[in-house]
């Protein structure tokens, strides 16, 4: 084990960028981080009350071109969805790690683009480590199922129903977000596809997808192509099927459930959704709170994550995902977002390309 | 109320006809079993020995020609789906009440009929009480939950999520099942589709339908176009889905559970199935058991049904439900098994016709 | 089989001899309910319009008289507990079967003078059946966790605890019934004291028993030395113990809960309370209803109990247990409510006799 | 905020002090573990090698003198108990901050000496903490229902019932321990205690208390005046009681549950235990794990307690606790243990002073 610490900066500030900066300011004893940045001021001002020591930058460039000579060695990429990928590939051909938030990009070429200057980048920098922030695979419950599923528990896994629920943000603030966000399977249920992929295995074959979906509180969603709650399935030529909801209309909080059918069992996670091992028993009955958004479900996966992030860099060893899933993700969830909107079922041949409906130019 | 007892006969002693009879003998107070048929021999000893006094026949005509004479009201009918329509038909037209096992047939044209005859009935007799038995309806949980919808709990309903998973059952009855049953939809999702209904509206209209499956466990059910697994969305033209999955695979016993999500809550279902109250701590963790089959978790229900059905009957009240919504549901199962099969979304104008793909012949 | 019913009467028509009259009436297949009686006469009236053909009567000397010459042969003693020994008695003098509601007497000597005449009527009558009606011994869960505590699921017991609490009635209603209810040992716990013998065996010995309580919400109980709120232990001398806990107190309904530890496990009993399988999602979390009374979460277990208690009659097996078991329980609960207001713990002997504090002449 | 780090020394490298020693350097961004104490030398190679940097001391008093040149601000002590107060007492002398592994002592005088040492500091230290490790009170579970109680959800609260509960270990582990441990109301219970004086209010006052126990699975313990399983009962003066049960005895793992029932209503802590938040569908049921040691289940509340003792030695604030209540919990622990013995009941006088039975010179 190195006893160096990965000097890491981190791109973007805003609500999940700052907490990415605290786990590892804070919760990753190997990792140091040493800059920041931001284009909002405020960000970086609460960047210097919150985490003293680490240098702030309203550029990325500039924030690249100087900590690359304090010996900068990893770069968190938490910044604005559209910048991702251009963050991303600046930092990969410098050799950097890089940790990415989800998704890549909305948009599948440039996802595809970020995996293509990776593995170029590796024939340089052989250990060099890029991957996308899925968090759910360091979440201590999907890797106990997961290991259970490998044991054979449920024999072969069949069925793999999964959701991504978010409490009803009666703001309109989902509304603005569907201006960037890709939509509601490409934002919400990317992190079941990605689930589907790896409990199913990530060399998993799409046959079809298809989707339906409503607009029940948010009506102006129609304006951007989008949905506040959604069904699909997905098919596999394996004879496996994912059957996928989401939702952004939950009354308590968020409900993220997932469960994994197989030939011999089931493996269900957080299908009671719990805030705490509080219940309070009141004259109307018994009741538990959940948690209200999805970082009070995953904090401690999102923590995981930074230092398993860290660790492989540090020991140069394997992540626990390929960074091609990320780009098999967006283009999964794409297809099922054109499905939602166009009411067609969308097929693939073997080989991956599409069937029926032809590909249009541009979803 | 009235004092006398209503005079039943039961057609069918099979597994469920058994219990039927069981139940109108013997916890149903306001109904008397005057008489019983079927085919089989054995069932007939069987009713003789444990239900004395019950006058029985191989025959069902037989069986109409004399207890009418002996005051016979209502029939059950409870004999293999196949003869339900007929069955049901023949004492619908003598003025007698029914209670027809679900479906009324596997076929839309021939449930149809069912309902065509009771009507026509209806002119003659019109105190006559013509239901199908789908005993969700009758059960304490469902019923306090649309109690809850009712009063507001959750606001608009909006999405509608189902499912019907039996037992594994190794011995291969399944396949055999399947060449009478109707396909996995008609069978086992016809009661979901009877709920959705039933919590969204019986007048509601379908726009859409869609399934895949797969045969994880009994591949031999695609000879009889089946399937083993299968997962569906049935969307509504008011803005409403049904995302449905039914199995046969289930490790450990009988799983049907429901959620009703709206605008501003959820009502769920037997989301933790369990037989009883008791939790098992072991070295391997805690534990509890759930109901082997379907009888297990709707024991109740069945015996709220044989005495609701009977108080309609004698009181000249309203069934919980009305006869049509039974070939609506017999419609929706057969497109989704259709679409199953084929891998085509099947579309609805509102009026109710096929759009897409145009109808076959038949299925 | 017997294919004759048993001709049952029952006295008390109160709250619960209503219900036992219903299940005996409608819900017990093998019995037929030919009388009833109450002193008051609105009972009667209600018996009259809800169960025809009952015959009634203000006084049980006269329902004796003349019924036993209609063939009576069980008698259900559901009055108030002041009369339970001697309605008891007289029918048991006559040779009837009694199923006698709990308990048989507040007091140990009367409770004993039940068995006695028992014990001494069983030689003229061998097939006599009485029991008293302690309902969870006819609960499906607590049935399902005793049969696996005799399969050694949980190796051998060693620890029980349970609880008997009632739903807050704001009414009063608990301290006019401190009158004559015993106490809330005597009236509550004594179910718990009864599991314990079961769980642990008939023969388990008392070593010593102590209690404590409060009056949280109604300090005039302590005019009738009684309290809402009370915790106690039971020692047995092969090294087992029962940890009580009752109340009067509980906000949303009927909590009673039980937990068999033994060497190699645990089986807990409705540690979960609920009323159905709904679970409500609302803004403040995830909640679900509990059964407003004891009837609630027992009445499957009354009917099983009816039939049971016919069939024993009928067919001259076994009752489910002993009337030794009565006073026993009887005897615990006294001496706890002893222990409660005393302060004391009471020690005894192995043969059953105390040690300390030494006996008073009454209680 | 201050700036910079707490230094802090860590005495006692055992199972919970690596813990504590891992928390403190890696999860507390706001201390620096700076040296470390056992007698063990395998336990400072363990040090050097996962906690490069920090200086290591087979003595203790070395450890004070040497650091305390070198900023030393903090002791965590983490030692075997029989030296808790030692060490202690001469960290505190020194105007160190001390955090204390519970119990302070087994004994109340010993343990009340710490305190006394405390207080005498604090006049030419006023800024000094010291506070007793109690873990549960920085639990998110337990400060959620502490907060809810607060807030009036529960009415008044009356009762308290706890429990502690070990998984079985078969090695004969807890005889050995139960030479040094205090027995098993000191050792396990004494967090329920801390738990009732924190709910109930740190200022009740002791009216009785009294236990029994057993030996179901480990008679050894008896040597040691132990036992394996104990009930008891604490009363208070203000109408107020809690009741306890600790165990060694279970069978997945640990089952630590607490309730606190008010006039409306109850909070229930971790009354279904759970591993994580998976649940597993076999062919015997619907199964989940519990974390198998106290370390599984309050680990989040340990680094907690890292953070917030740093905060409060850091910026001078209140800690969540007082020392005293650390004494008065070895006073009750003390007082059970001994009714667990001698089969009597322990009776306070308002003022504290024991009424029955006489003290004894020394338990």
């Amino acid at each position: 084990m190195s006893a160096s610490k990965l000097k890491v900066a981190i791109a973007g500030l805003g609500r999940m960028g700052a907490r990415h900066a605290s786990h590892f300011a804070n919760l990753t004893p190997r990792a140091e981080l040493i800059a920041a940045t931001s284009p909002e001021q405020k960000e970086l001002d609460w960047t210097q009350q919150n985490l003293p020591g680490v240098r702030t930058y309203l550029s990325y460039d500039e924030l690249l071109e100087k900590e690359v000579k304090n010996g900068l060695q990893a770069v968190i990429v938490s910044s604005a969805t559209a910048v991702h990928a251009e963050q991303a590939i600046k930092a990969i051909k410098l050799g950097l790690h890089v940790l990415c938030e989800k998704p890549l990009s909305t948009n599948v070429e440039i996802s595809q683009s970020v995996v293509d200057a990776y593995r170029e980048s590796q024939k340089k920098y052989p250990n060099q480590k890029v991957i996308c922030g899925f968090s759910r695979r360091f979440d201590a419950s999907y890797r106990d199922a997961f290991a259970k599923m490998q044991e054979g528990v449920i024999g072969r896994p069949a069925v793999f129903r999964s959701q991504t629920c978010d409490k009803l943000d009666p703001s309109g603030f989902f509304v603005e977000y569907a201006k960037f966000s890709g939509g509601i399977f490409v934002d919400c249920s990317i992190h079941d596809i990605d689930l589907a992929l790896w409990f199913f295995g990530e060399d998993s074959k799409i046959k079809s997808v298809s989707a339906v979906g409503i607009t029940a509180v948010e009506p102006d969603l129609r304006k951007y192509n989008d949905r506040d709650n959604a069904a699909a399935v997905v098919e596999f030529y394996d004879g496996k099927i994912a059957q996928l909801y989401c939702s952004r209309m939950m009354a308590a909080g968020q409900e993220d459930t997932t469960e994994v059918i197989g030939t011999k069992g089931k493996l269900a996670i957080n299908t009671q959704p719990q805030l705490n091992l509080v219940n309070i028993t009141e004259s109307t009955g018994i009741r538990r709170e959940i948690p209200p958004h999805y970082y009070g479900r995953f904090r401690d996966a999102f923590i995981t994550e930074a230092n398993e992030f860290t660790a492989c860099c540090l020991d140069n060893t394997e992540p626990p995902m390929k960074l091609e899933g990320a780009v098999t993700a967006v283009r999964i969830g794409q297809a099922l977002q054109e499905s939602l909107i166009s009411g067609k079922r969308i097929e693939f041949a073997e080989d991956g390309s599409r069937i029926v409906p032809e590909m249009k130019a541009k979803l």
